[in-house]
């Protein structure tokens, strides 16, 4: 199971919201996960231009704004890749019979339609939008408490 | 790799295209991988209602007409879910960390977005239209041959 998508948007997260820098060290803890594997998500994430290190401290600050960040842009960042990979094509057709020596090309070409959909909606979605999404849990959970300790 | 969706496709173009019913082992051999692995998709097949053995014969019939049959319908079967699972989410999040504790629900809203936008494509796709597809590719290699037999 690869969770480097999610473990980077956990990560950008953390970076964006933090008061100051995290260290992998600290974004390893709340991941759940060891710094070494944050450092390479945060390496791709470097290389794309997403985040830097922090000068003269020990972490990270965001390059693009949150509202500005899509998750096909962090997706990509992690998979080094262009586009968005959902479906496996087996291996080994055979080319003797006309459906197995066809049957790559027209899946690759039917996959790649529905793979634009999703894509599309990952560039219509952002990092903000994650945050915004988290922050009205985080309401709800405290609601929800308060309510709780008014009942008791 | 799980190359079961592509492998069912695959079969069910057989299924529907041959014009006597063909056994596993030959899908098999289409495909290029061995019976029992066949067996299990069309087992799953048969359990949506999507194929039945033929009677009488050594082979298989489909229940549904190709224009009628969705790739969602068989992404669902040869999973043995309800829903398109695209992204993995990390295990492990430090619920001690208010971002970990709520990173979980919060990615999991996210990606169904974007899984029901996925979804929504491979509903509006039929095994017909990748039949069709493959038809075209196998139309431009016929042409494409003759014009090189054409050119000698």
């Amino acid at each position: 199971m690869d969770t480097r998508f999610s473990s980077a948007i956990h990560a950008l997260i953390l970076i964006s919201e933090a008061e100051r820098p995290m260290s992998s060290e600290q974004i390893a803890e709340s991941v759940g996960t060891n710094a070494s594997y944050i450092r390479r998500v945060t390496g791709m994430l470097k290389k794309r231009g997403i985040i830097r290190s922090s000068q003269g401290v020990s972490g990270f600050s965001l390059l693009i704004p949150p509202e500005q960040l899509s998750l096909y842009e962090i997706y990509r960042a992690v998979n080094e890749t262009e586009d968005v990979h959902i479906f496996d094509l087996h291996q080994n057709p055979n080319d003797l019979c006309i459906v197995g020596r066809h049957i790559r090309p027209t899946l690759s070409h039917m996959f790649r339609g529905i793979e634009e959909q999703a894509e599309r909606e990952m560039k219509d979605t952002t990092l903000k939008d994650c945050m915004e999404e988290m922050r009205s849990r985080i309401l709800q959970e405290e609601n929800g408490e308060d309510s709780h300790a008014r009942q008791l």
